[in-house]
Protein backbone atom coordinates (compact mmCIF):
# COMPACT_ATOMS: atom_id res chain seq x y z
CA UNK A 1 0.00 0.00 0.00
CA UNK A 2 0.82 3.79 -0.80
CA UNK A 3 2.57 6.06 1.84
CA UNK A 4 -0.60 8.20 3.55
CA UNK A 5 0.14 11.63 4.71
CA UNK A 6 -2.88 13.10 6.72
CA UNK A 7 -3.53 15.97 8.65
CA UNK A 8 -6.60 15.85 11.44
CA UNK A 9 -7.57 19.88 12.15
CA UNK A 10 -10.40 21.13 14.42
CA UNK A 11 -10.88 22.98 17.63
CA UNK A 12 -9.06 21.47 20.94
CA UNK A 13 -12.15 19.68 22.47
CA UNK A 14 -13.26 17.72 18.99
CA UNK A 15 -11.13 15.14 19.78
CA UNK A 16 -8.64 15.41 16.83
CA UNK A 17 -5.53 14.43 18.63
CA UNK A 18 -7.06 11.41 20.18
CA UNK A 19 -8.76 10.02 16.26
CA UNK A 20 -4.83 10.66 14.99
CA UNK A 21 -3.83 8.74 17.77
CA UNK A 22 -6.41 5.96 17.76
CA UNK A 23 -5.55 5.56 13.81
CA UNK A 24 -1.91 5.00 14.15
CA UNK A 25 -2.44 2.27 16.08
CA UNK A 26 -4.72 0.26 14.66
CA UNK A 27 -2.52 0.44 11.59
CA UNK A 28 0.49 -0.81 13.37
CA UNK A 29 -1.08 -2.53 16.49
CA UNK A 30 -3.66 -4.64 13.95
CA UNK A 31 -2.07 -4.05 10.39
CA UNK A 32 1.80 -4.53 11.08
CA UNK A 33 2.11 -1.32 9.31
CA UNK A 34 4.52 1.58 10.17
CA UNK A 35 3.42 4.92 11.60
CA UNK A 36 4.40 8.12 13.57
CA UNK A 37 1.58 10.58 14.74
CA UNK A 38 2.34 13.86 15.99
CA UNK A 39 0.98 17.31 17.17
CA UNK A 40 2.16 20.76 17.03
CA UNK A 41 0.97 23.07 19.10
CA UNK A 42 2.08 26.79 18.78
CA UNK A 43 -0.16 30.01 18.86
CA UNK A 44 -2.60 28.46 17.27
CA UNK A 45 -2.91 25.80 19.72
CA UNK A 46 -4.23 28.92 22.01
CA UNK A 47 -6.15 30.42 19.60
CA UNK A 48 -8.66 27.07 18.66
CA UNK A 49 -6.74 25.10 15.64
CA UNK A 50 -5.53 21.89 16.84
CA UNK A 51 -3.93 19.89 14.63
CA UNK A 52 -2.94 15.57 14.69
CA UNK A 53 -0.82 14.95 11.85
CA UNK A 54 -0.41 10.60 11.05
CA UNK A 55 1.77 9.19 8.42
CA UNK A 56 1.09 5.47 7.86
CA UNK A 57 3.57 3.07 5.41
CA UNK A 58 4.95 0.23 5.02
CA UNK A 59 8.60 1.52 5.59
CA UNK A 60 10.00 3.15 8.35
CA UNK A 61 8.90 7.26 8.20
CA UNK A 62 11.66 9.73 9.25
CA UNK A 63 10.48 12.88 9.28
CA UNK A 64 7.35 13.01 11.21
CA UNK A 65 5.46 15.99 9.99
CA UNK A 66 3.40 16.28 7.44
CA UNK A 67 4.25 18.93 4.78
CA UNK A 68 1.81 18.21 2.20
CA UNK A 69 -1.32 15.63 3.10
CA UNK A 70 -2.65 13.23 0.53
CA UNK A 71 -6.13 13.55 3.35
CA UNK A 72 -6.87 16.84 5.31
CA UNK A 73 -9.75 16.91 8.21
CA UNK A 74 -10.89 19.91 8.57
CA UNK A 75 -13.39 20.07 11.14
CA UNK A 76 -14.11 24.00 12.41
CA UNK A 77 -14.11 26.73 9.55
CA UNK A 78 -10.69 28.26 11.30
CA UNK A 79 -8.74 25.04 10.54
CA UNK A 80 -10.60 24.91 6.90
CA UNK A 81 -9.11 28.39 6.21
CA UNK A 82 -5.72 27.67 7.88
CA UNK A 83 -4.79 24.40 6.38
CA UNK A 84 -6.46 23.97 3.30
CA UNK A 85 -3.82 25.75 1.20
CA UNK A 86 -1.33 22.60 2.14
CA UNK A 87 -3.36 19.73 0.73
CA UNK A 88 -1.29 17.83 -2.34
CA UNK A 89 -3.04 18.65 -5.42
CA UNK A 90 -5.54 15.93 -5.93
CA UNK A 91 -6.01 15.05 -2.64
CA UNK A 92 -9.16 14.61 -0.63
CA UNK A 93 -10.46 17.25 1.71
CA UNK A 94 -12.96 16.15 4.10
CA UNK A 95 -14.92 18.97 6.34
CA UNK A 96 -18.19 18.85 8.31
CA UNK A 97 -21.35 21.05 7.06
CA UNK A 98 -22.08 22.01 10.28
CA UNK A 99 -19.25 23.57 11.25
CA UNK A 100 -17.32 24.37 8.03
CA UNK A 101 -19.67 26.56 6.02
CA UNK A 102 -17.42 28.77 4.16
CA UNK A 103 -15.29 26.80 1.21
CA UNK A 104 -13.38 27.98 -1.88
CA UNK A 105 -13.06 25.24 -4.42
CA UNK A 106 -9.18 23.43 -4.26
CA UNK A 107 -7.45 20.84 -6.17
CA UNK A 108 -8.78 18.44 -4.34
CA UNK A 109 -12.11 15.72 -3.87
CA UNK A 110 -14.46 17.51 -1.53
CA UNK A 111 -16.00 15.89 1.07
CA UNK A 112 -18.50 17.72 2.44
CA UNK A 113 -20.28 15.78 5.10
CA UNK A 114 -23.65 16.39 7.30
CA UNK A 115 -21.62 13.94 10.05
CA UNK A 116 -21.85 16.29 12.67
CA UNK A 117 -25.88 16.57 12.61
CA UNK A 118 -26.05 12.91 11.70
CA UNK A 119 -24.49 12.33 15.28
CA UNK A 120 -26.71 14.42 16.85
CA UNK A 121 -29.55 12.87 14.93
CA UNK A 122 -28.79 9.33 15.39
CA UNK A 123 -26.65 9.01 19.23
CA UNK A 124 -27.23 12.82 20.51
CA UNK A 125 -23.70 13.17 21.85
CA UNK A 126 -21.40 15.37 20.18
CA UNK A 127 -18.21 13.57 22.07
CA UNK A 128 -18.23 11.05 19.63
CA UNK A 129 -17.84 13.18 16.72
CA UNK A 130 -13.97 12.33 16.14
CA UNK A 131 -14.61 8.82 16.17
CA UNK A 132 -17.36 9.13 13.47
CA UNK A 133 -15.15 10.89 11.47
CA UNK A 134 -12.86 8.66 11.70
CA UNK A 135 -15.05 6.28 10.28
CA UNK A 136 -16.42 8.06 7.40
CA UNK A 137 -12.48 8.17 6.78
CA UNK A 138 -11.89 4.90 6.29
CA UNK A 139 -15.19 4.55 4.21
CA UNK A 140 -13.93 7.16 2.16
CA UNK A 141 -10.23 5.67 1.84
CA UNK A 142 -9.23 2.15 3.04
CA UNK A 143 -6.70 3.34 5.24
CA UNK A 144 -7.38 0.28 7.89
CA UNK A 145 -10.20 -1.75 8.65
CA UNK A 146 -13.01 -0.79 10.82
CA UNK A 147 -12.19 -4.38 13.06
CA UNK A 148 -9.07 -2.88 13.77
CA UNK A 149 -10.37 0.76 14.85
CA UNK A 150 -12.84 -1.91 16.99
CA UNK A 151 -9.95 -3.26 18.41
CA UNK A 152 -8.43 -0.06 19.83
CA UNK A 153 -11.10 1.22 21.04
CA UNK A 154 -11.98 -2.01 23.19
CA UNK A 155 -8.53 -1.23 24.46
CA UNK A 156 -9.21 2.58 25.01
CA UNK A 157 -12.85 2.41 26.62
CA UNK A 158 -14.55 0.92 29.55
CA UNK A 159 -17.57 -1.26 28.36
CA UNK A 160 -19.71 1.87 29.43
CA UNK A 161 -18.35 3.76 26.21
CA UNK A 162 -17.29 0.57 24.02
CA UNK A 163 -21.08 0.41 22.72
CA UNK A 164 -21.41 3.96 22.33
CA UNK A 165 -17.97 4.39 20.62
CA UNK A 166 -18.42 1.36 18.18
CA UNK A 167 -21.87 2.80 17.33
CA UNK A 168 -20.33 6.21 16.42
CA UNK A 169 -17.85 4.47 14.61
CA UNK A 170 -21.01 2.66 12.23
CA UNK A 171 -22.69 6.16 12.07
CA UNK A 172 -19.82 7.40 10.78
CA UNK A 173 -19.03 4.58 8.18
CA UNK A 174 -22.05 5.26 7.15
CA UNK A 175 -22.33 8.87 6.47
CA UNK A 176 -18.90 8.35 4.50
CA UNK A 177 -20.38 5.35 2.83
CA UNK A 178 -23.54 7.63 1.28
CA UNK A 179 -20.29 10.43 -0.20
CA UNK A 180 -18.39 7.44 -1.80
CA UNK B 1 14.72 29.35 28.96
CA UNK B 2 16.42 26.43 27.50
CA UNK B 3 14.88 24.12 24.72
CA UNK B 4 14.18 20.66 26.50
CA UNK B 5 14.20 17.19 24.68
CA UNK B 6 12.47 14.96 26.45
CA UNK B 7 11.32 11.21 26.18
CA UNK B 8 8.89 9.35 27.77
CA UNK B 9 9.22 5.59 27.08
CA UNK B 10 7.22 2.39 28.86
CA UNK B 11 4.56 -0.03 27.79
CA UNK B 12 1.41 1.10 26.61
CA UNK B 13 -0.86 0.72 29.88
CA UNK B 14 1.11 3.20 31.77
CA UNK B 15 -0.16 6.05 29.91
CA UNK B 16 3.08 7.73 28.76
CA UNK B 17 1.83 9.16 25.49
CA UNK B 18 -1.04 11.00 27.51
CA UNK B 19 1.58 12.40 29.66
CA UNK B 20 3.57 13.54 27.07
CA UNK B 21 0.55 15.37 25.44
CA UNK B 22 0.03 16.78 29.06
CA UNK B 23 3.43 18.21 29.30
CA UNK B 24 3.12 19.81 25.99
CA UNK B 25 -0.03 21.29 26.36
CA UNK B 26 0.59 22.92 30.28
CA UNK B 27 3.84 24.35 28.45
CA UNK B 28 1.94 25.69 25.53
CA UNK B 29 -1.68 26.62 26.53
CA UNK B 30 -0.72 27.82 30.27
CA UNK B 31 2.48 29.50 29.96
CA UNK B 32 2.94 30.28 26.24
CA UNK B 33 5.81 28.65 24.98
CA UNK B 34 6.37 26.29 21.88
CA UNK B 35 6.43 22.43 22.17
CA UNK B 36 5.86 19.36 19.64
CA UNK B 37 4.75 16.49 20.56
CA UNK B 38 5.15 12.83 18.44
CA UNK B 39 5.15 9.21 18.87
CA UNK B 40 6.60 6.76 16.37
CA UNK B 41 4.93 3.54 16.16
CA UNK B 42 6.90 0.74 14.75
CA UNK B 43 7.90 -3.17 15.86
CA UNK B 44 8.29 -1.54 19.40
CA UNK B 45 4.66 -0.84 19.92
CA UNK B 46 3.72 -4.33 18.85
CA UNK B 47 6.18 -5.82 21.36
CA UNK B 48 5.70 -3.59 24.28
CA UNK B 49 7.92 -0.27 24.06
CA UNK B 50 5.85 2.86 23.38
CA UNK B 51 7.40 5.94 23.60
CA UNK B 52 6.27 9.92 23.46
CA UNK B 53 8.72 12.51 22.34
CA UNK B 54 8.41 16.31 23.81
CA UNK B 55 10.15 19.47 22.87
CA UNK B 56 9.60 22.47 24.76
CA UNK B 57 11.25 25.78 23.22
CA UNK B 58 10.66 29.61 23.18
CA UNK B 59 10.89 29.25 19.15
CA UNK B 60 9.55 27.64 16.89
CA UNK B 61 10.33 23.67 16.29
CA UNK B 62 11.13 22.99 13.19
CA UNK B 63 11.96 19.04 13.83
CA UNK B 64 9.51 17.34 15.91
CA UNK B 65 11.08 13.94 16.92
CA UNK B 66 13.99 13.97 19.67
CA UNK B 67 17.59 12.52 18.37
CA UNK B 68 19.27 12.86 21.99
CA UNK B 69 17.00 14.07 24.97
CA UNK B 70 18.21 15.58 27.56
CA UNK B 71 15.63 13.87 30.06
CA UNK B 72 14.74 10.32 29.32
CA UNK B 73 12.07 8.57 31.37
CA UNK B 74 12.02 4.71 31.02
CA UNK B 75 9.17 3.21 33.08
CA UNK B 76 9.75 -0.25 32.05
CA UNK B 77 13.16 -2.13 31.96
CA UNK B 78 12.53 -3.18 28.54
CA UNK B 79 12.29 0.70 27.52
CA UNK B 80 15.35 1.55 29.94
CA UNK B 81 17.43 -1.34 27.33
CA UNK B 82 16.60 0.47 24.05
CA UNK B 83 16.47 4.12 25.32
CA UNK B 84 19.21 4.32 27.95
CA UNK B 85 21.85 4.46 24.98
CA UNK B 86 20.16 7.50 23.42
CA UNK B 87 20.34 10.28 25.98
CA UNK B 88 21.94 13.43 26.04
CA UNK B 89 25.47 13.11 27.91
CA UNK B 90 24.66 14.95 31.24
CA UNK B 91 21.30 14.44 30.66
CA UNK B 92 18.83 13.90 33.17
CA UNK B 93 17.30 9.83 33.53
CA UNK B 94 14.33 8.98 35.41
CA UNK B 95 13.18 5.58 36.09
CA UNK B 96 10.93 3.59 38.41
CA UNK B 97 12.64 1.17 40.63
CA UNK B 98 9.64 -1.21 40.57
CA UNK B 99 9.64 -1.79 36.91
CA UNK B 100 13.71 -1.22 36.40
CA UNK B 101 15.94 -3.31 38.38
CA UNK B 102 18.65 -3.66 36.09
CA UNK B 103 20.65 -0.34 35.16
CA UNK B 104 23.94 -0.11 34.15
CA UNK B 105 26.07 3.51 34.57
CA UNK B 106 25.32 6.25 32.11
CA UNK B 107 26.88 9.30 31.52
CA UNK B 108 23.85 11.02 32.85
CA UNK B 109 22.10 12.07 36.47
CA UNK B 110 20.39 8.91 37.52
CA UNK B 111 17.01 9.49 39.30
CA UNK B 112 16.14 6.07 40.15
CA UNK B 113 12.43 6.79 41.71
CA UNK B 114 10.24 4.38 44.37
CA UNK B 115 7.43 6.07 42.39
CA UNK B 116 4.97 2.65 41.74
CA UNK B 117 5.63 1.70 44.74
CA UNK B 118 4.66 5.38 46.59
CA UNK B 119 1.51 5.52 44.02
CA UNK B 120 0.56 1.98 44.96
CA UNK B 121 0.56 2.80 48.97
CA UNK B 122 -0.68 6.19 49.11
CA UNK B 123 -3.02 6.18 46.16
CA UNK B 124 -3.51 2.62 45.22
CA UNK B 125 -4.57 3.28 41.88
CA UNK B 126 -1.95 1.78 39.10
CA UNK B 127 -3.65 4.16 36.74
CA UNK B 128 -2.93 7.44 37.78
CA UNK B 129 0.99 6.72 37.61
CA UNK B 130 1.89 8.51 34.36
CA UNK B 131 0.67 11.47 36.42
CA UNK B 132 2.73 10.76 39.06
CA UNK B 133 5.69 10.61 37.01
CA UNK B 134 4.79 14.12 35.23
CA UNK B 135 5.02 15.59 39.16
CA UNK B 136 8.03 13.72 39.78
CA UNK B 137 9.47 15.11 36.61
CA UNK B 138 8.64 19.05 37.30
CA UNK B 139 10.23 18.43 41.33
CA UNK B 140 13.22 17.53 39.50
CA UNK B 141 13.51 20.04 36.27
CA UNK B 142 10.77 23.16 36.67
CA UNK B 143 9.62 22.42 32.81
CA UNK B 144 6.29 23.77 33.52
CA UNK B 145 4.45 25.05 36.98
CA UNK B 146 2.48 22.82 38.85
CA UNK B 147 -0.37 24.80 38.49
CA UNK B 148 -0.25 24.49 34.46
CA UNK B 149 -0.68 21.10 34.32
CA UNK B 150 -3.11 20.96 36.99
CA UNK B 151 -5.20 23.36 34.32
CA UNK B 152 -4.80 20.66 31.95
CA UNK B 153 -5.88 17.77 34.06
CA UNK B 154 -9.32 20.48 34.94
CA UNK B 155 -9.90 20.31 31.20
CA UNK B 156 -9.08 16.87 30.07
CA UNK B 157 -10.77 14.79 33.55
CA UNK B 158 -14.47 14.87 34.75
CA UNK B 159 -15.04 15.92 38.59
CA UNK B 160 -14.97 12.52 39.43
CA UNK B 161 -11.17 11.77 38.46
CA UNK B 162 -9.96 15.05 38.63
CA UNK B 163 -9.18 15.28 42.77
CA UNK B 164 -7.32 11.50 42.35
CA UNK B 165 -4.84 12.97 39.65
CA UNK B 166 -4.46 15.56 41.05
CA UNK B 167 -3.47 14.25 44.96
CA UNK B 168 -1.22 11.91 41.93
CA UNK B 169 0.55 15.02 40.84
CA UNK B 170 1.52 15.65 44.63
CA UNK B 171 2.68 12.33 45.55
CA UNK B 172 4.86 12.29 42.31
CA UNK B 173 6.13 15.61 43.37
CA UNK B 174 6.84 14.53 47.25
CA UNK B 175 8.67 11.54 45.33
CA UNK B 176 10.79 13.77 43.61
CA UNK B 177 11.40 16.34 45.36
CA UNK B 178 12.82 13.82 48.11
CA UNK B 179 15.56 13.06 45.47
CA UNK B 180 16.35 16.35 44.67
Amino acid sequence: MERCRLVFSGSGGQGVITAAIILAEAAVVHENRQAVQSQSYGAAARGGATRGDVIISDEPIDFPKVIQPNILIALTQEAYSKYQNIIRPGGLLITDQHYVTTSRKVDAIQAELPLYDTVMEKIGKPVVFNISMLGALIALRPLVMQSSIEKVLEARFPWEFLALNKIALEVGIEVGSRFA
